[in-house]
């Protein structure tokens, strides 16, 4: 779901403004007005991956384990947003119940030209975020317009 | 709706196969294995911009007003999958409620910059569709491989 990237992102901005402090989850989900349960399944995936640290108990609480430039935009976004395995249901087309002899060409074979096309869509979109780091994301909260200026540079 | 790009796409390939013979949107229902208004909905979509020509009673039906090579892939998608207007529900921070003197400028600033990623990302999977037109979709349903390939030649 686009609003865990977003979470992410977030949060890690966030742990870097409070470096070298330990942040506890409830910390995190007043400032992102979000639910503690959801930030804490977010920063539990982010945990697993190496971003941050965590201590439990009275003064515990997440730090980050990485420089923001370490971070890449991309990995972010295929760590929440897991590319789609199938797009079965994208498309019509050929099922598993047809009798294929009495199939037309078009509705026997639109299924693998589609999942083709989604597939290399998909992972072109997912190459833009490759190209950043959340110090790039940083740069922008801080001063606008970094990403439409890039893009802007690609037209020319 | 993804699947509503999919229907379009496959609809317009069928008409193209039965040219110049009138196709009711009952038969492409019973083709694509869809319900009947799902496609009339679709195909009337598609009738408004001119891709086809629909002409009602007994022996009406629909025929392709234009060419596979005018047909372009990006606008197909366009018009069958508008860009998302506001990212807001996808995005943490800055809500209308909020004192914003006392909002962190993380906060405060990252709708804006989440706002701009997304767009460019989502302009740029677009442009990717837009190289396209229905007869290079054609030429891959009869021969498989067409867009990896792209995507191959792109990458060395």
């Amino acid at each position: 779901m686009k609003l865990d990237f977003s979470v992410a992102v977030h949060s890690l901005l966030y742990l870097d403004a409070h470096r070298p402090n330990k942040v506890s989850s409830r910390e995190l989900a007043q400032s992102l007005h979000l639910n503690p349960v959801m930030i804490r399944n977010i920063l539990s995936v982010l945990h697993k991956q190496g971003y941050l640290i965590g201590t439990v108990g009275k003064n515990g609480g997440y730090q980050l384990e990485k420089a923001l430039t370490e971070m890449n935009l991309g990995d972010l976004y295929d760590l929440t947003i897991p590319p789609t395995l199938s797009y079965a249901r994208f498309i019509t087309g050929h099922s598993g119940t047809d009798d294929e002899a009495t199939e037309s060409p078009i509705a026997a074979n639109i299924s693998e030209t589609l999942t083709d096309l989604f597939t290399v869509a998909d992972r072109q979109y997912r190459a833009y975020y490759h190209q950043f780091t959340m110090a790039d994301l940083q740069r922008d909260i801080e001063h606008h317009g970094t990403f439409l200026a890039k893009e802007r540079g690609l037209d020319s």
